[in-house]
């Protein structure tokens, strides 16, 4: 398998399975994803970039020779233990070292140099291991060195001054070219990597070494790993920028990450559209469900997490699969590296007690996996090997592998050879030597012999078995687990991966790059840093072609009967006024009005209402009645990381109680629109209400893409916008925004 | 410890920590829990248990002496193992062994005897190798031996013949008088259970060997364990048997179950109201979350699983915790056995890394778990060993254990000393032997001096750390969890167990014995096998004191002028007739009808309407108009294994596809029913909608309260009870039933 699928390296995800072999040191690695559509450079109408180049990274993480500055040999001292390490490091790749420091001769034996502009020879990385890097970095420009690390802390994690003196590091990398790993990193990209190991490997990015050492240390249960990129405080290189290299990696199987906050929003959906494009799995855990993780995530990288309803759709939109703990990083990201892409959707379990499978198939069919029943033909084989009176529908009960000839063996192929079964479950809830040792072994020999994933439960707490540690982590082929939760965790990722990236298209390729005819009438209504009144906000939706009643707003009981008359009787009458929210708890709508004596009446009403309460109107406003649907609201929220989001969600009273809302992140297309929408809980009230006809689902759909069109052409100047209730009508009679808040920046 | 506490054994936790010594070999073991209010045989008005005994299974555990019938020795026979197991064990537990054989003269050695009657001494146990047990119940009643257990299969797990014998199997233990194990089981109860190991056990009971081994297993991970009962089919001795039994042990600490079918749905409520009433916990696996592994299950088993929202709801109220998975049940049962009743429910991490920290309490906080700020003082002390940039507020970042001298152990010990602090959990993320070994040894030092529980993750997959072997599993007083998840299900389930407990009162002594007024009234409205028409069911409302709207059914227009006059305008006219049901749909509602004339012309087109629709009525309903308020539903169904259960909702059409209900077994008091209503996702709506008043919550409750009543008194009767929807009105105001549909069995 290995070394024998170098030739496309487009769509066939087997071409990833190749030997880490050299690659050219172009200053940009060779870029299969580059979309046609995109040129490099283009900006979309919000004026954020279509596109972001895949920094060539090889002679980061391949170096054939590093400068230490401040390397070190003294006794106790922790420069020496970094040098040290990176000593062991050199001899162990065949790298050349170079120590720099101001008075030492040598180090370890190293001819030491006083500084960078005295190198001798071309460098391809400098370890910065001095409290400020900063002044080195014009050094290390002069000297041609495009890479460097940079230990020293105390930057943004401690605060405001920390942050400014990040900055101006970030500053002297972006000015000089000189691509800058940290600071308040380490030498994670430098361990000692297994090179024994085969298949698809993981890369792994981290924001902290403590948190990627359980990720690291799976080469120990035999996981290929081909890279570690520990990204520290991202003063210049961002989780981003190593996401986008990886993505480019033929050797890369998946790509895990550990992430606190990130640097640019839009950079990481750029980089996580390149690998949705490549087909390469990302699986990450974002610190920052709650308030608490977020101001402790905060606090230790000094990173923005924005708002995690945010964080989590955008991870969805791009197929990034989010996981809670490192465990299930680490088994989603192996399961995900090492298996083809699935040829059914259906998983088969195998078990040798009825209760192990009836156990596995509730956890897993709760999680939506699929247990196809095994077809005729399976289960008729089936039952050369086991008593008819088991069970072998899927779960397949065997009451007990046969191990004393090849009985055990031709079930597990029987299994899998059923055109129903993706994937091959077998739960080993305890281990009984005499039997499992043989099942085990027979699983990593079926499983050499095909294509789908064979993934095996190892259930014994204990977990010092020699069917475990030997046989079954001895395979690449087999993905072996310690728990039902986490094996059923990652087959969903598997299946789900390669169902997005069948159907995935790049938001990218299609997002607006000019203005629409809306966005100049749109314009002239907005009042910088102003909310605008309600009929402000209707013709701001207006422009964008989104339905409102017909209403007129007036500032007289006269006129109002006049534009009554003009709307059509029955009218609703509500107060109108730029700082006007709560309407309804205010009494300040009065709805059903069918006569010109009852509009004076409630026009006088509002007002004196509005008086009494002290606010202040711009007027009343006159509107149609519009016809029965469902309440539901369509809204733009600014986040702090990808600036405008569009909120999709039911409205009206009850339903706020219950709060059933879905979130984008644009650009999204018209399927990203209706994704949204099938997120809700109450998706299926647009299908209609006990017997009712079903709802203008399309109108909606429309209005969440006009809605993001303003967001993308007023992001900048659009805070926040509320359309609460937009009724959705009967199928093919619309949606009518009947309220709107808009404030502006 | 260990010996020191035998004294209280009421609500004392601790006085479970003792060692495992000698007990009574009376008939019940001494029952603490005997709830003075109920006397044994004493009955529920539905004619159900309020009691159930606790069976002595002490010479079931620790039998002195065992016969064996159908011992073997012969070469390669399934019974020679199991009798080879029984000779291990019986050697190592000094007790006697009596092989039965109708042929053999020894039996490894062993004297044989050919039939139970010619058994010398008195046994205490027959271990039933044979394929048909049941001929021999009679022989063991008459050789008075108490306990057997049975091994064959092909009963309730083959199909309705299996079942049957099965039931005769049953009844033959019921009738003699003989304890059964089994059919179906094995000699899990016989292992060998280390007994060098200290502090409260894990009592098991599965209903599966093989799904049980990682419990047991536990004991190589230094975790006690005193039981495993492997229930097998339950033809006699259940879970709940076995349940109540553990629930009395001085020396089990928790319970752990896997249950894959209840035989008996009150004998488990009342087992684990024996457990709730003890403060002892029970953590659960059940399988049967979906229609997939519930029929797995059952045909496992062939027990029933029950509807899952039920059974879910009845361990909630009972305080049994339930777990999705075997990690799960080892690792909360462990914490559960070993932690003392928590002094605070604060939660405190202590971490050698920011993101470690800040990453554990992100999982904690969404789990609920609370992580209180360290008091001042506290973090003054910290501060003496801790850098001050470092943050120490909770959780507490020492950016490294120091190892060098006794500071490590004076940071836990401050953390530990903090009055919030009720836990310590310490996340390991990746092991670093110079640091990590300290910090291990420095955990469970401390663990040795506080009542408090210490919880260490040790994150690394390897697994053969020594730092986590020796050092961690090493100790009784520290918990060492391998993920985060599994530490915060099982700190959650300990603080929630506390509390549970403290504010238990068994709903059984407060469960209605005697039948109501309300009872002959309701049961003279009852129609066998008939669905009652909505006048009827309303009018069963009303027998029960829920209130429904004035209202008369009518048979002509001019009767419903004359009604709706009596009624009161506006009035609501509906169709009314056994079959009835969807009548919204149907357009067999009319509401809003404020004159004679409208009266007249709702009635004929209702009646057109029916017969156009093929309807058959028993009238017209004209009701009186009730006020604007809350629609919700309250209702009762028939589970399989639980009787009658009482369900409550939001009831209306847009929440009908929300879906917010909660459901609650009989008998519950008026704390289960507002925690019903606190399980609600609108919840909040009660308290006021907009700005609105509060609700009548207290009307609602009352009408739950008389609906389980209803369930009671006519359990045997009613079918199904949906009142729906029932209007709660403002506060003071109440509740009203606008229509019900009741079915009679």
């Amino acid at each position: 398998m290995l070394g024998s699928t170098h030739g496309t390296l487009t769509s066939d995800l087997r071409a990833r399975v190749v030997a880490c072999g050299e690659t050219p040191r172009d200053a940009v690695v060779h870029d299969t994803a580059a979309p046609a559509a995109v040129a490099a450079g283009e900006l979309d109408v919000s004026g954020r970039p279509l596109y972001a180049p895949v920094p060539d990274l090889d002679r980061f993480f391949r170096p054939r020779s590093v400068a230490v500055v401040g390397a070190s040999d003294g006794e106790g001292r922790p420069n020496t233990v970094i040098t040290r390490q990176l000593v062991a490091w050199a001899q162990r790749v065949g790298a050349r070292l170079c120590p720099v420091h101001p008075v030492r001769e040598t180090v370890f034996g190293l001819p030491c140099v006083r500084r960078v502009g005295d190198l001798a020879e071309p460098v391809d990385l400098a370890v910065l291991l001095v409290a400020d890097p900063l002044p080195l970095i014009d050094e290390l420009a002069d000297a041609k060195i495009p890479f460097a690390v940079a230990f020293a802390s105390g930057y943004a994690e401690t605060g405001a001054e920390g942050a400014e003196a990040q900055r101006r590091l970030g500053d002297a990398a972006r000015r000089t070219g000189v691509r800058l790993l940290g600071p308040n990193t380490n030498l994670n990209a430098f361990e000692r990597f297994r090179d024994d190991l085969e298949g698809p490997a993981i890369a792994l990015i981290t924001q902290s070494g403590h948190q990627g050492r359980p990720v690291f240390a799976l080469q120990e249960l035999g996981v290929r790993l081909s890279h570690w990129a520990p990204t520290g405080n991202e003063a210049d290189l961002e989780t981003a920028d190593f996401l986008s290299y990886f993505a480019e990696r033929p050797e890369v199987g998946a790509i895990a990450c550990y992430v606190e906050g990130l640097k640019d929003g839009r950079a990481f959906l750029l980089a996580a559209d390149r690998a949705a494009r490549r087909g390469v799995p990302v699986v990450a855990v974002k610190v920052g469900r709650t308030a608490a993780g977020a101001r402790t995530a905060a606090s230790h990288t000094g990173k923005l997490t924005g708002a995690d309803q945010v964080v989590d759709a955008a991870m969805r939109q791009y197929g990034v699969i989010r996981v809670d703990g490192l465990d299930q990083l680490q088994d989603t990201s192996t399961l995900l590296a090492r298996a083809r892409p699935p040829l059914a959707d259906g998983v088969a379990v195998y078990s040798i007690s009825g209760g192990t499978g009836a156990h596995f198939a509730d956890l897993a069919t709760v999680a939506g996996l699929r247990l196809p029943a095994l077809g005729e033909r399976t289960r008729r084989a089936l039952h050369q090997w086991i008593p008819e009176y088991l069970d072998v529908t899927n779960p397949v009960d065997s009451g007990g592998h046969p191990v004393g000839d090849e009985r055990g063996r031709k079930i597990i192929d029987a299994i899998l050879a059923d055109p129903a079964v993706g994937v091959l479950v077998c739960p080993i809830t305890g281990p009984f030597p005499p039997m499992s040792d043989r099942l085990a072994r027979d699983l990593v020999e079926a499983a050499e012999t095909t294509e789908k994933p064979v993934c095996v439960v190892w259930g014994s707490p204990v977990g010092t078995e020699a069917a475990y540690r030997e046989t079954l982590l001895g395979s690449s082929r087999v993905t072996t687990f310690r728990t039902f939760a986490n094996c059923v965790t990652a087959v969903r990722a598997y299946l789900g991966h390669h169902r997005f990236v069948r159907s995935y298209s790049s938001p990218f390729d299609e997002a607006p790059r000019t203005p629409s005819p809306s966005f100049r009438k749109a314009q002239a209504l907005m009042q910088p840093g102003q909310q605008l009144s309600e009929h402000a906000a209707k013709q701001l939706l207006r422009a964008y072609g989104i339905r409102v009643p017909r209403e007129q707003l007036v500032t007289s009981a006269a006129a109002a009967v006049r534009a009554a008359a003009q709307v059509g009787y029955p009218v609703v009458m509500k107060a109108s006024g730029p700082q006007l929210a709560h309407k309804t708890e205010l009494g300040l709508v009065k709805v059903g009005i069918t006569s010109a004596s009852q509009v004076r009446d409630a026009y006088r009403e509002l007002i004196d209402i509005a008086r009494y309460e002290g606010v202040e109107l711009d007027g009343v406003l006159v509107c149609q009645m519009v016809g029965h649907g469902l309440e539901t609201m369509v809204g733009v929220t600014r986040d702090a990381l990808f600036g405008p989001t569009v909120t999709v969600g039911l409205g009206g009273v009850l339903v706020e109680v219950v709060q059933d809302t879905a979130v984008r992140v644009p650009p999204f297309g018209e399927g990203g629109a209706r994704a949204m929408l099938d997120e809700l809980r109450g998706r299926a009230l647009f299908d209609g209400v006990r017997g009712g006809p079903p709802l203008d689902l399309d109108a909606l759909v429309e209005v969440v893409l006009r809605v993001q069109r303003m967001a993308l052409e007023l992001g900048g100047e659009l805070a926040e916008l509320d359309i609460n209730p937009l009724v959705v009508l009967e199928r093919g009679q619309g949606a009518v925004a009947l309220d709107a808040l808009a404030v502006c920046r």
